[in-house]
């Protein structure tokens, strides 16, 4: 497993012309691959593939997934593992989202999900979803400058609705409401009845209504709609001549008597829709419907991009110096007050130990990145108290909706964060997978070490650090007329090699 | 029990010349009352009672108390609450510190002990501790204006520091290190060699690093000790002829120097030391070195104010439209970016209900206190992320340090914040002493109704909304012809009743 790379590609890897990149989105509904080359700055599409897996459909009520769909799954992932095996690994990003979010133990259907694909999967939250969608879309069809834009992409567990402007998401939502699994609820006996239908338009239209009031005082110029329901119900109005592609407050209401007709959903006969589909149009012409009557929407254009291509838009913007979790961090460290001078100062230290240590403990650049982006972190839980900080501070980066991180990505710095002082708790890594517990171990004790020389806000340089490592040993090397005033620090510093123990690592100090 | 007030009083009670308050301080060394009657907007002591308990001796190292101390602790409670006796209940307040803190089961303490007072008892976070130090040694020696002061306050089981300006904390910390628990931990086995001394005082001298610079930085004009080991050591001081009673910094080492030459606790032998405080001075001297090591002190003068008269102050700020609660929570509504309008139209529907049930429910005027803070401050957990924000609200209530309020106080408010919306946990109100328990749940069901109904952040004014309560139940009425265009929140209603059930309480809606 040590070739899937830990993190997603970092800035530390700039694109090169005739690069390639993949990108892959695990859905609700399908699973989507596309690969696409860098050329002369541009992304170009060179393949796609998508496969009705209908993950949703597996969910067995108690957090677990079937048998039959996790075979499915895994056999899908093999084949697009077979498609990416000639791609760098960094350059590949594969994403899963509602289903997988709801599992109540993901590991146990990512590890031999990443198995299967040979290549890591990261799990993001909702929002991060809507920021990728939004920027898929923005990519495909570049909004006019100044104008705000809607987009409101229809999964099979979740729907996103952003506004934005230019490629930047303003508001991003994600309900916990879409295609396969409102269908699931409302019609899951196969019936459709207009009793029904208008009960269960109440229901999802409130969950727009949590934030419809926001969206429309904010107001757009344009709405498009992305993924597969709204491209088909887009289709559907265009070929019952309603329409010429787009989905509009006349022609909504005509495909839904028309569903209604069919009175069951094996009975559905809508003109341009799949037998693929079929089974699952029902519940996305309703939440459909519910955002139309929500957001008082006229007309929604639809975009033939989504999610994937989001994400591959993502990398190049990390690969550029644009990385957005720099952004997200920063944002952070604003809000809640964070001391500047003090982050930074860890983060130096920090960096300096790891870029000593790193060959030997096999740390790469992304782990630098996250090391970095703790030690900015560290202190964030101070907003809430000082007693217990690294305690709130986990809360916090694990609970917040930071734009750019994927779930892991948050776990990974929550982990950091509640292990940089005090006693390390036996599960404080147990949110991680496998593949990622070795590199955060041994960067929490980095982080704790840089914390620890820097207790005392002082600004002053420390002027010898030296750090070396072999396997679980952790060699530290200080100047001794520095450390001799310092009676603080040597005390700290004797207390620390029995601290880390939890951690697996053998620290040693050495004045010198 | 229903006679023990559930809160401390509040702005509703205003204060009359000539009436008593009374403040009980269950300390980790010794338990104090102090009488004080209410002249000329004055406060002035009529009584003062003190009992060496020793409670932090009785902390058994599971979070424990053992049986012989809890025994002398409510023998003491009960001789404190015939002094009480006469005093109406709203005017008392006891209050109960680190000892109690650090109780893995502080109900288990407090129920008997509440029984044995006939009041209940608050549990106060260490920085409210400090906050009310400050506030006592403030009224008794006033500071000059535009002064800054540092207090110190060195209890049994927890050491304070404060910087002050007037009647206002400005910085304010608490240590985990008491006379006491020092004693304890350094010379438990009754010697006092100078190998140990010097490496305890590495120790000590840590913990005030944590914030010296911080302080040092603010500066202070005058430092003041207060609490028994202060007053002891200041006495010591005079009694060897070093100072007319200030503690400086070179006296202080001969103080030390004379205990290590008695070389075992029961042999010091210091001028002007009771035999009651002989056993826990060593740790006194020992925590008073270290802050005046890690602070740089010179010079530090006694005080004869405590905890005590800062609690009888604060009861005096509240009944006087100061109460220190609203400030922090105005605070909180900033610090973390609430919308102000929705809260307080939130606020004014929920106090609207509680009205007209408070009599039928038996809620007085701190229930209705802690209600409106509670619907101010419903949306705090969004600052973090829109999902789950209620559960993070209740985080951010339970471990901020909120000045003015006391452990259970931030506990209910909480529960109400935890509950105000979606499941009501089975758990939700479990941390609540049981004398909290009835008035949390029906004040619980008040703020998710007035939640509920302001969903729509909708400014207009609702026409009509009667309540009425008796025993477990509650019905609401509201106007037909406001409800009638209101689907969502029709739904939203019909919905209510059997989320509410988990409280106890039967909701009836009713259209008029």
């Amino acid at each position: 497993m040590s070739s899937i790379p830990a993190f997603a590609p970092s800035t530390a890897a700039p694109l090169k012309d005739g690069d390639m990149l993949a990108a892959i989105d695990l859905g609700s509904n399908s699973f989507h691959m596309v690969v696409a080359r860098y050329t002369l700055g541009q992304l170009r599409t060179v393949d796609r593939l998508r496969e009705t897996v209908r993950l949703a459909e597996g969910l067995d009520g108690k957090g677990g997934l079937t048998l039959e769909v996790r075979q499915r799954a895994f056999e899908c992932l093999a084949r697009f593992g077979q498609r990416i095996r000639d791609i760098p690994p960094q350059r590949v990003r594969a994403v899963a989202t509602n289903t997988v979010r709801a599992l109540s133990a993901p590991q146990a259907f990512l590890v031999p999900a990443e198995t299967a694909l040979g290549h890591g999967i990261e799990i993001i939250a909702g929002r991060e979803e809507a920021r990728l969608v939004y920027l898929g879309v923005a990519h495909a069809q570049p909004p006019k400058k100044g104008n705000l834009r809607l987009v409101i992409d229809i999964g099979g567990g979740s729907t996103e609705c952003i506004i934005g402007s230019g490629f930047d998401a303003i508001e991003r939502e994600s309900l916990q409401v879409g295609c396969v699994a409102s269908t699931r609820r409302f019609f899951g006996n196969g019936k459709l009845t207009r009793k029904k239908w208008n009960e269960a338009l109440v229901e999802v239209t409130a969950e727009f209504q949590q934030f419809a009031a926001t969206y429309r005082a904010l107001g757009w110029q344009e709405a498009l709609g992305s993924s597969g329901t709204n491209k088909a119900i887009g289709e559907i109005c265009a070929k019952m001549g309603l329409t010429k592609g787009a989905v509009t407050a006349q022609a909504l209401p005509q495909v839904r008597e028309q569903l209604l007709r069919a009175g069951r959903i094996e009975a559905i006969d809508l003109p341009g829709l799949s037998d693929e589909r079929r089974p699952i149009i029902a519940g996305g012409v309703l939440v459909l419907e519910a955002a139309f009557a929500a957001l008082g929407l006229e007309r929604m254009a639809v975009s033939k991009a989504a999610l994937r291509e989001g994400v591959l838009h993502d990398m190049v913007g990390r690969s550029r110096d644009e990385d957005p979790r720099d952004a997200s961090v920063a944002a952070l460290m604003q809000r809640y007050g964070i001391d500047v001078d003090q982050a930074l100062r860890v983060e130096r230290t920090a960096l300096h130990l790891f870029d000593q240590v790193a060959t030997a403990w096999q740390l790469g650049p992304d782990e630098r990145l996250m090391l970095g982006w703790a030690a900015r972190l560290h202190e964030v839980g101070l907003v809430i108290a000082h007693s217990q900080y690294h305690v709130h501070g986990a809360y916090v980066l694990e609970n917040s909706d930071i734009a750019g991180f994927s779930r892991q990505e948050q776990q990974y710095l929550a982990a950091l964060v509640r292990t940089h002082r005090r006693k390390i708790p036996g599960n404080a890594f147990d949110a991680l997978p496998d593949r990622l517990l070795a590199s955060a171990q041994r960067s929490a004790a980095l982080l704790r070490i840089a914390v620890l020389l820097h207790r005392g806000y002082d600004a002053r340089e420390i002027p010898r650090l030296d750090a070396a490592a072999e396997g679980r040993s952790l060699a530290i090397a200080l100047a001794r007329r520095w450390l001799e005033p310092r009676a603080l620090l040597r005390a700290d510093l004797a207390g620390e090699p029995s601290l880390l123990a939890p951690l697996g690592i053998r620290l040693a100090f050495e004045q010198v």
